[in-house]
């Protein structure tokens, strides 16, 4: 396998599709540059576990998390000044509430973690997140039409999301362990091209997180003008540097505290 | 345990909650009989595994689910006259398309799996698929405020939701596997009296499905007026007719094939 090749094959393929398929939102070239840094982070730079902070989503998206919880969640953000708070979106009021005067902000999900909701429930979703204080949205790809190679239909569900968020950067999670490389690829640049401002790697609900080799790929197709986020896994701050040092600038992970603190933990999401 | 006193004494919790919370949209008494079926099934009438297919919801959830999969499902369903095709919300429009005089009718599910996106969300979502031709809808409760005994803004949610609905009618996912005994039988009281037609065991992704005692509860909560679905680990006649024999009325399978024809089946979901 011809690895240095796949990126541009990929791409070459995906240009011929919409030569063919020329109706839709693509917006590559027009899209401003999003808000929030994307750049690749320079790990040797970092003096110690507690600088990894401001690269973490703190993160707790299980079914069964209270208000409380959530509240507890946002206070440790607060604490240890982590990027951000991601939570489902019924829980981005409470996080809103608590992280005021913090310099944290409230992440909703939306579409999860199956990413098989209607495009105008995503957006709707969105809108009615940020209206409650997210500050970030975190949706989920379409798999199935990307498994189906429609790939208007996977660029248009991004861009009816990235639509909705208007300002507010949008990422899109590939859910990376369900994918090929080239499929991969191919959601790099769709959600690059309809004006992402991150890519992300895992939901934490799927059966494998993030793994250097895809941080590595989606940074080198994306470019440093797109995030990417890894996600899925991340228990420790060596993990941490390791997907760092593989091209990630955000981190999501449940663990955060510990991560900072220097400790491992066994948390899940 | 005095398990035969378990139900009054939850009623009796709820009620007592509720004298002091007296806002919101009870609609017990008020709310117009479903127009499904949701009585218990008197299997010694049926007399073959062909028989069970008008009980069956057949499913496709996982998300990597291509619109050719979901095709072939609705056709399957048609086929075999299975009571409904259960699929995400971005495939309903597909399925509907394939359904068309057939007696099988589509089934969205929103908030799907966690529960935990806003009730403007899961009832956004519920409208938008019933646009695209869902003719029930599935819907997670928000686990997380049961757990935080919230729960009127249990009630609250799936009231939502029903409003949304109109006249089509609303299964409440429990999500069994994640709660005690208390919260099981509190969930039923809130899904029925905020006007739920049924209430259904679990999403498929939960660490656990259906389970005859959790049925058997289930129906002797909501009476006869109220339905119960089983889902999850349904694999099999036999395991179908344990469903509808413990009190099931309707059954969530991806094996239905396998069911229909006697067969074993090694699916998930």
């Amino acid at each position: 396998m011809a690895e240095a090749q796949d990126i541009p094959r990929v791409v070459e393929q995906l240009a011929e599709y919409f030569r063919h398929h020329p109706s839709g939102s693509r917006t590559d070239g027009a899209r401003p540059a999003p808000s929030v840094r994307t750049a690749s982070v320079d790990v040797s730079r970092l003096k110690g576990n507690a600088d990894l902070a401001p690269y973490i989503d703190h993160t707790l998206l299980k079914p069964e998390a209270t208000r409380e919880d959530v509240t507890r969640v946002a206070q440790e953000a607060a604490r240890h000044g982590f990027a951000t708070v991601c939570v489902n979106s019924s829980h981005v009021a409470t996080v809103a509430a608590v992280l005021v005067g913090s310099t944290s902000v409230p992440i909703a999900v939306v579409g999860f973690p199956l990413g098989a909701a209607l495009t105008s429930a995503k957006a709707f979703e969105a809108r009615e997140a940020i209206r409650a204080g997210a500050r970030e949205i975190d949706m989920v790809l379409d798999v199935g039409a990307l498994k189906g190679r429609d790939w208007a239909r996977v660029r248009e569900d991004i861009a009816g999301v990235v639509e909705a968020c208007g300002p507010v950067p949008l990422k899109v999670i590939l859910e990376t362990s369900l994918l090929t490389r080239d499929e991969k690829i191919a959601a790099c640049v769709l959600a690059r091209d309809a004006g992402a401002a991150f890519v992300k790697t895992s939901t934490g609900f799927g059966s494998g997180g993030a793994t250097v080799e895809d941080v590595a790929l989606m940074r080198q197709v994306v470019g440093e003008g797109v995030g990417v986020k890894a996600s899925g896994g991340i228990r420790s701050a060596q993990d941490a540097l390791r997907m760092l040092g593989a091209g990630a600038n955000r981190l999501g992970a449940s663990a955060s505290v510990a991560i900072v603190s220097g400790e491992q933990s066994s948390a899940k999401y």
